[in-house]
Order: C-alpha cells, then structure tokens, then sequence
C-alpha cells in the first residue's frame, strides 16, 4: 500500500507504528534515565522522543499543556501555590505562570538532560522560565519530593512518561495517597493517563486507585497526533470541587489554542467505550 | 528509534505514515472506481483501504457510523425517509436502521464492490440489511440520484471517501445545493469532513459552500484511531434545526458504543484552534 520513501522516525507502540517525514536528526543521546532523541520534522517541528516514545513537538505541543493545565486550574477558584511533576521539557510550567494569580511554581523534573536539550530545541517551550521568579527549579525525584510536602499545594500537575521504569511509581496508589496530603484541603491534581483505545487497563487502574483516595475523580479526553491513537486521555481528581466546573473567575481567559470555556466541559464527555473501559 | 519487523500494512498520508501489524492480505484488486485492499490485522480486526487510505477497520467502525449516523438522526425530531450516499461497507445504513421510526432507507453506492468485499470481509458491518424491506439498494451515482430528487428526505448523509476522483463531487456547491432541494422543508445532512489537523482547508471550504446554502451549519469531532491524526470531523448542516439539540425523543438511545446523549452536544465544542481555522 504506502510506500515510505526518504527518511522518517518511527515509534512502534505494540501492533501500531506512527511515523513522520523528517528532514534530520537533531539529537540522540542515553541520559541517566532514558534515550533522549530530537527530531526536525517536515510538517511537526521538531519532535522528542523518549524511550523511543513521541512526547513532544513544535507543531502540536499546545494542546497536551493546554488540556494538562488549563482545566485544573479553572477549575480550582483560586490556584495561588502549584507543584509541577515531571514536565521537563518546560510546556506545563509555562502555562501554569499565565494564571496571574499564582504566587509560586515548584517545578521537580527528575531529568535534567530533557530540560538542557528543551532549551535548545524547543525555546518556545522554557519561554519566561527562568526569569519568571515565580518559579523554582527542583531537580530530582518528584516522588520522594511530594511525600515530604504536607498541605501546601492548590494545585500539582504530573506531567511524566509513561508508566514503566522512572514514570511507573507516578501510577500508584502510595504516591496517589502523598499528592492527597501535599494539596491544601480544597486542593486539586491532575496528571496525563495514557490512551483509551491502547491501554484502557493503565486508565481503569489509575481511575480506581485515585477514586480510593480522593471525593472527585475524572477522566477527560484530548486529540494529540503525535500519538499513536491519537487519543488521549487526563486523570483529574480533587478533595472538594468537580473539576468539569470553572470556578477560577481570577485567571484571565486568554485565546488559547485549544483549550475553551466551552471545551473545559466538554472533554469530560467521554465516548460510550471509554465511559465502561474504567468503571 | 521504533524498529518496525513482522509484516505491517502503512497508509502514507503527505509526512505521516501509519502502520499496522497484520497476519496477512486478504484482498487487493481494482475496482472500476478505486484500489480496494483488505488487510487481516493482529489487533483492529480486518482493515479496508481504498486507494491507500484506510476506510473501515472491525475493531473501531463503530465510532465513524455511531457519530456519521446518530447525531443528525437524533437532531431531526422524526426521520422516517432518509439518503445514505456513499457508505458502500453497509455501516452507515445499519446503524440508520436502528431508528425504528425510520420508513424507507434509498442506499445509493457507486462502487458496488465494496459492498460485495464489506460482506465478505465485515459481515458485521452490512449484518440485516438485504432483509430489511426499508432499505432500498440503488448502486449507481449519487450526485445524479440527488439531482432528481426533490423535497424527499429528512436526513441525508453522505459517506463518501476523500474529495479526490469520484468523492470530489460530493465536497461541492452544486452538490450541497441538490442536497437542500432533496431534503424536506425541515431537512437535516450529515457528510464527514476529513481531518482537522491535516485538511483544515478541505473543512473550512466545505463550512463555507455548506453557509451559503443552510441556516444551520456545524461541525463536529470523533476520535478515529485508524486516521492519520486520529482526529476526524463531520460538517452538520440543517433548513431548520440546530443540530447540537437532541429533538428526536421516539427514537431509542441504544447502548450504544461510542454516542451517548452528553456526547452529543460535547462533540460539537471545538478546540479553538478548529475554530479558528473553518472560520
């Protein structure tokens, strides 16, 4: 059928693979944790993969930090202190500091080298970063950094890798019982978890183990090509409010490019297949 | 990175390729329209292309005919007399006779082999329909079929390939035009509109023609994981209702796989950057 001339990266994920026409390689190097490989794409920008996993591109980084950030701190009514987990190629934490309302971003990226190679492939994405004195880097284990922090988040963001090797205690249900007690007691957490069509167990079981530890639990849904269904899916759990309800009237809405007003409903309808998947 | 082994069937999209894994072939000839391949896949059940592009796969066929059908059938307060152009796996015409209100159903398919191969390869997809006495089998053009109908039906829908060769017709003025004066005084059509990632001007194009045309016109979004993008877009268009209301309450909302009621409604907020781009 196709045929696949000229040169392209490929991820295989099981019985799918998902490539794109790139003009070279930037950059392919094993950091202390993972294979960090840079892409310059035809038609994407350039393109990161870890692990051999697409995480992130020029073209379409918008939507998995607008989706990842944007609804959770709506839907809290006033996020002044945030906690970003992972997220190192510094798209998260860039969203996080439009809320003019937040006082302070710690930002615990457990690998440095992806944050280093960020910089120098993706400057749209560390925009403002470092001179934002709102922030304070933390490199190092967000796992371990979350069990010694009590009451003192609005809002924790988890924005990691898949959930094998480094990401896999990001899943569980002890680090689940950790971001409960490190959010302040009307506080909400929201993290990335993983594709519908592909790995609906993953999802269940993050939706089962958060719905042990926190009153409001859901899953809402964005479209991301750089994926291989491109589906996927966000675990938003709160003490207090439902997060499907804006209540944040101090953040400015800006023209985001993906998110909406209207959306922020809107993504927690899930389709029938989804809806039965995590029960 | 990925290393693809095994044997893989690939769609070549402009820069994207997407491959899946499959057991075997099961079928490839030329049509007298197109290229019709059927791939046995590990994973997605069997797997239609037409002309290279994938079309229908058994494991995910539902989200395409479950969106393409039910959100203007559910739109219409009554159907009984409705047009299905195109559509030629039979999925969309199942799915239409689930509406028991539903008297007469005209089948209009230019390329009959793809009905021929769908019943070999996909029974489920055409499963009840040559019993069924609403459905009327009219193979031939369905550019010329609507041309001579006047003031006929209450839902049209239009399930055609790429508007390239033998689809291009059905992306025209001319076409929307012989739609309108097909449609009852209260009318509502249904087409599917490509990818709003990678075709944002084939929508925007359509959404314009559909304007100049239809009172109301809207567009709507599923997750589709055999497309490239694995994002697809339907364009709604109505002389009277707003097709984001469910009005049909004698029709029964089935378990259905991928609709549900809430969905309904949901699938028609678009990220801002769709909006923008049909604008």
């Amino acid at each position: 059928m196709g045929k696949m001339t000229g040169k392209w990266c490929t991820e295989t994920y099981r019985d799918t693979a998902l490539s794109f026409k790139i003009k070279k390689k930037l950059y392919a190097k094993r950091s202390k944790f993972q294979m960090v490989e840079v892409y310059e794409t035809e038609k994407h920008g350039n393109l990161m993969a870890l692990d051999g996993c697409y995480m992130v591109s020029t073209a379409e980084e918008f939507v998995y930090h607008d989706m990842l950030t944007h609804i959770p701190m709506f839907a809290h009514p006033d996020p002044k202190d945030v906690l970003v987990i992972g997220g190192g190629d510094g798209g998260t934490v860039r969203e996080v500091m439009r809320h003019k309302g937040v006082n302070s971003i710690d930002f615990v990226e457990i690998d440095g080298d992806v944050y280093t190679v960020s910089k120098k492939y993706f400057p749209a994405l560390v925009k403002g970063l470092e001179q934002d004195k709102r922030v304070h880097f933390k490199f190092g284990d967000g796992i371990k950094f979350v069990k010694e922090s009590k009451n003192k988040y609005d809002v924790i963001l988890i924005d990691g890798t898949d959930p094998s090797d480094i990401a896999g205690g990001l899943f569980g249900t002890e680090f689940f019982k950790d971001v409960y007690n490190a959010l302040k007691k009307d506080g909400v957490m929201c993290m990335q978890s993983e594709d519908p069509w592909y790995d609906t167990g993953i999802i269940k079981d993050v939706q089962t183990r958060l719905r042990k530890v926190f009153k409001q639990v859901h899953l809402y849904l964005a479209f991301i090509p750089i994926y291989p269904s491109g589906m996927w899916s966000f675990s938003c759990a709160s003490k207090k409010y439902d997060p499907r309800v804006i209540r944040n009237k101090k953040s400015k809405i800006e023209k985001f490019r993906y998110y909406t007003p209207e959306l922020h409903r809107a993504a927690f309808a899930l389709p029938r297949f989804v809806k039965d998947g995590i029960k």
